[in-house]
């Protein structure tokens, strides 16, 4: 054993010292400090690990050269970001085997664009940063999520992350036009043109987007950006049925000419809680429905905010419009449409205190799963009397445009959520998604937390072509490793 | 000889005799006949190979089994759709050593979800057709391009192609939601969820895009569709310079929601062209400046139809209003504005025929480019000047909302085509491209024709990454060989 841990810390010491010479021994610190602790954990607290060190490169260079020198060291991997992941991506699955690469220090927007409307910026720039830096030129950079003042550009990228205005202007991905990553052997590849036409070659944008790390580090992008909206008009809704939801959800659209921005469920059972947990905050309506809706409308369209002789704004007749015809016949049975600004944010407070509320109301089961619109009233009408069967409370929000819930469990009352089977719900959630040809995993990754899922519900063939990239791109396993991939499948799977 | 041949006959029969058990004998042509010859040439011309037997699968589960069989065999496979394609990429490479795979028998439209917006077509369905289908529904598939009635929902998907209004809805890939495709090893991955979140995995869906076949064939896609416009508003401009296009698109882009359906630059030489060899086409301004833009701007909101006390649409009145600014300002020098649907026709059937007008003036040499929107300005003004000093006359036209430009080259009036310095015009042409990082292949493809400029210009580091994939998923390379990737790199490329 002496020899052993000698051999390992002599190794150890000339990785270090290797890091400590492309990146400057300030950026280099060993994995067990008070320093680092904060890197060797992850955001949901379940999952840590300690890393050989924790390494901070500035530049795209440095990045290359600390893979090239983890790779004659046969040493993994562990890109690190915002840590605000909820899946255990950006933490070492073993102690002292890896290091982790933080992408930090490359904080730079390196040019906006505003003529041609994009914006490139390196992987360690905070959301909240690159939102604020296209506002200056009156343009919007739109991803926007919860964690959007840690998370950075390289993390939301490797998870596609999604938001709550993905209805309107499309995941990470789509909003993406071009990269700049270095891949397993240390070359770069440099894709940062923000060309909308490009079809020299495989897509390797999209394959390395979404690819948690284990393809290559992703250490700048090109985004596209959008006009500004002058006007919005925010509301709260009670619809008699859930499979009227995509109907309105059109209604608004056609109307508006594509204006959704915003388009969340929030059952009754979600807004009590808030309301139980945060007694400042009022119910929108007085008597709320089972299907409760969210929505945001916006315009750039600058008559979209000229106001009529009663005071509304041309948007908000369009919408008006478009919720009228669908009251008289009975499918929204009661609307509240923000009538100040002090009101469009109170329902954005109430949407956004969500998890916090079911946090607060105790132990709980989370899910990230989408659906095929037409699908999501099925699944949440079984479920719902399934598990409430099992004693079990479903607290739903999701991003409903897109067919993304946030299904929850909390215990129902006078239940003892140590007690419930919370496997057999699990089990019964999967098996109806997989009938109803829905995803386990919609925007916040794989990480460590969904690899079993993944092992039991990803299609055999689809996890062999995963893997054979995988191999051909890293083939030593460097890349985060035991992360996003399981590394056998299920023996209960189809071929 | 002898021998070898009858060995080779005998290998082939056996393969024709499976395909046949697979797919019926109606549907194996042997290759070289009358009934198989259409599937062996290119559209262009250009491109020809005699196949083994061309064969027409009717379902995914035939396409698998004959992939399978050909890989027994060792014979490789060239997927085949409309055959538009103008690069060679549905085409052998060479005789007697591959079969055809014509995907036109899997033409069912499997699907049309109204609610969900998405429709679920097989890959041998043409692009028309699928218009068609959601067009019945009130409903947009908008991919659009010269040959959509004999070019394929197959073959869009494999070259990515894009067309006149990718500036609105996006490129082929940006429409799809899901694919089903057979891998290489006959493996078939259904991912035709229509799901707009699924992060469970690689993005397999975006790599089999625009991979023209090299890395498996795709049977089927679910496509976004969009509402339909109601109102449009068409026209054309002369602008003072080109470097001010991309503030003419936004201003018109802001005014109207985002609404510009197509922004094509059609500059004098181009409108003469047309003019000459089509007498009845009429120039829509009586001056035509240098810098010529073809626009429409589409809503599908219904209050935008709406005509004012003036006749004149709220649309048009929109239009009208980013129009007038720009031309106080000397942006915009002249404009029209189509005030019927005729006149609406007449500007697409001149933009329409602008490829008949360069054919028909005599040879000439096109490129299919791209390039960031702040640089097209430069690359236009610069290479016209260098082509013409060498007896060029550049005739250009493109997709200049998404910075797509066919620059086509023909002789200058009393120049021989034949004793032009094509070579030299084409390394001017690739080197200012590279210089501005435009893509070389921007919505057509690489297929045969580009492998040359592909070796040249791809970033080596991307060239590896494309083979090891290639040969992860395709090891023995038998997926639609000699296309798309260079076998090796330029020698003179920087690593």
């Amino acid at each position: 054993m002496g020899v052993v841990t000698e051999l390992k810390s002599l190794t150890q010491d000339d990785l270090l010292s290797g890091c400590a010479e492309i990146v400057g021994a300030a950026h280099v610190m060993s994995g067990a400090t008070d320093v680092s602790a904060p890197y060797c954990k992850d955001w949901t607290g379940q999952y840590a690990g300690i890393p050989l060190a924790v390494v901070r490169p500035k530049s795209t260079q440095e990045v290359a050269d600390i893979v090239r020198l983890c790779c004659a060291h046969g040493v993994s991997i562990v890109p690190s970001g915002g840590r605000t992941g909820l899946c255990g991506g950006g933490v070492p699955v073993s102690d002292d085997t890896s290091i982790i690469l933080s992408l930090e220090r490359m904080n730079t927007i390196r040019n906006l664009d505003a003529d041609g409307r994009c914006m490139t910026v390196e992987a360690g720039v905070v959301l909240q940063t690159a939102q604020d830096r296209a506002r200056e030129d009156g343009l919007v950079f739109p991803l926007t999520f919860g964690a959007q003042g840690s998370a950075v550009i390289g993390g939301a990228l490797s998870t596609n992350a999604g938001g709550s205005n993905v209805v309107r202007y499309g995941t990470t991905r789509e909003l993406c036009i071009g990269i700049e990553a270095v891949l397993p052997d240390g070359s770069i590849i440099n894709a940062l043109t923000g060309l909308r036409k490009d079809n020299t070659g495989y897509d390797l944008k999209d394959l390395l987007i979404g690819a948690e790390g284990t393809l290559g580090i992703i250490t700048a992008a090109v985004f596209k950006l959008s006009p500004m909206p002058v006007t919005r008009t925010t509301g709260f809704l009670s619809l008699a049925s859930l499979s009227d939801a995509p109907r309105v959800l059109n209604a608004l659209q056609d109307r508006t000419g594509g204006g959704v921005e915003a388009y969340e469920y929030m059952p009754a059972a979600a807004v009590e809680v808030i309301c139980r947990e945060f007694p400042k905050i009022r119910r929108p309506l007085d008597a709320l429905a089972e299907t409760g809706l969210f929505f945001e409308v916006a315009s750039s369209r600058k008559d979209d905010a000229e106001a009529g002789e009663d005071g509304e704004t041309r948007l908000q007749r369009l919408v008006f419009a478009a919720l009228e015809q669908l009251m008289e016949e009975g499918v929204i049975i009661d609307a509240m449409i923000a009538q100040s600004e002090q009101q469009r944010l109170d329902l954005w407070g109430m949407r956004e205190s969500i998890l916090e509320a079911i946090t607060a109301n105790g132990s709980a089961y989370h899910t990230d799963i989408s659906l095929p619109l037409a699908a999501i009233a099925e699944f949440v009408t079984t479920m719902d009397v399934a598990v409430a069967e099992m004693g079990f409370q479903p607290i739903t929000v999701g991003h409903l445009g897109d067919g993304n819930l946030h299904y929850a469990l909390s215990a129902a009352e006078g239940q003892d959520w140590a007690a419930l089977p919370l496997d057999q719900a699990k089990q019964q959630i999967f098996a109806l998604l997989t009938r109803l040809n829905g995803s386990f995993s919609a925007e916040h990754g794989i990480g460590q937390s969904k690899l079993d899922v993944m092992r039991k519900l990803k299609q055999p063939s689809q996890l062999v072509a995963m893997r054979a990239i995988k191999r051909a791109l890293d083939p030593e396993g460097l890349m985060n490793p035991g992360k996003f991939i399981p590394e056998t499948n299920d023996a209960a799977q189809k071929t």
